[in-house]
């Protein structure tokens, strides 16, 4: 299946008063690692792959994330990403962080490729993945 | 066990450009309604409880979160917050996140009581969750 | 002019390693306040106010904030929010924070009411802001 | 003055559901681009110079932005910083975002050197800027 990896600087921004990473932001690291699998699996940006297959987004219903390592602004993490199982509306993604080599957090999460409901606002249904799309995830 | 409820106001600044909650400001949400529960547990402010029990945070280990009903800004939800476990150095809390009445998120999370560690900038140790609070948490 | 006066909790989440506000949050802090002003003003949620009145947002084109007494989790500081000028496109806002009755932080801040232009994405066009509109900030 | 110039890549998590770039979260970005900065100019991460020169950081006093083209994710802007004036205990930056080589936001602000008043919790007090900093960034 795809993965992808990438060095990650830690900064002040997203750390709390004892020092270390707010976990929360850490979830918007894991929401840009799936991201950048995307724009490197499809060879796009976001902005363009949301065009091009015709879909609002992949919608987060599951996730979770252990920790294990703080993280402290000056740290250069590495993040990471594998596609772990793709079916027919819906994916699922792991996360590793690495700090010196050591794991200090993982996260795994599932998502549903999405369209607006026209009906209702603020909702949304599930649609098909993309052929071209889960074949390029499951290389 | 000591549970606790609030009406949150899904604000513009919480949204992505789908229109509805980026999932990362969720946790933002549970990590606060923690500490709110924590702050009526224990009648003090989080700045007051982290001196008055000498400790520097409840760090978080492992949560999950699922989301079924997306959020929009203006929405008005009810998160609903529980203590489920509380350990020698470890508790765990339940979210529960109402839209218009219907269950819009669910988590679960495992925080450990923490000092820093001396030696280790960036490390906690864990601590004995102090017998008042095991107390007040039972409630 | 119209105003609005309203308590926020600062929290761990709006902390730095410092200790106190990291100062970009306080920009957030100013969007929703100049949002509540306009929802006290026109009786409305912003979700409402932007389908009833057919317009994208006010954007903001210059803004300017001084720091005077940093803010601490646990803090309920009063956040002070007047119109201080309505053009024919355009507003402009003043925000005061208050500590224990002392000035924490003032802002200022001009916004154009907009919509979505379309022909370019991302970019947007002035508007005149609705005769109703500029009538209940006059207030 | 020294000076420093990058790449940055807005990203869904920087936009509001309007699309672009939740204002807030440029001063974010500026924050980052003067500590990026300070680490080519002082040749250290801010973890590593807080400690070297014994300080707790540079406050904001002062800031001001104005924007004139929005940033929507999926944009690779540049963001120029240069240093404008070192004062005893305080200096001034100015940032420049360029998009597309247009000029997208410009802002300006005022830090000072400081140290946590042992006195008062959240409380910082003035301090000289280290003569060699006050070099470093004359070059």
């Amino acid at each position: 299946m795809f993965s992808n990896s990438r060095i990650f600087r830690i900064e002040w921004q997203h750390c709390d008063p004892a020092g270390i990473v707010y976990y929360p932001r850490y979830f918007a690291m894991f929401d840009s690692s799936t991201t950048m699998l995307f724009e490197k699996a499809l060879g796009m940006t976001k902005f363009q792959f949301l065009k091009h297959y015709e879909f609002d987004g992949y919608a987060m219903v599951d996730t979770r994330a252990k920790f294990y390592i703080p993280g402290v602004f000056g740290d250069d993490v590495e993040i990471q990403t594998a596609v772990t199982e793709v079916k027919r509306t819906s994916f699922s993604i792991a996360h590793r962080i690495l700090k010196d080599g050591a794991l200090a957090a993982e996260a795994w999460e599932t998502r549903v490729w999405v369209i607006r409901h026209p009906d209702s606002p603020g909702g949304f249904k599930a649609k098909s993945i993309p052929e071209e799309v889960v074949r390029k995830l499951a290389q």
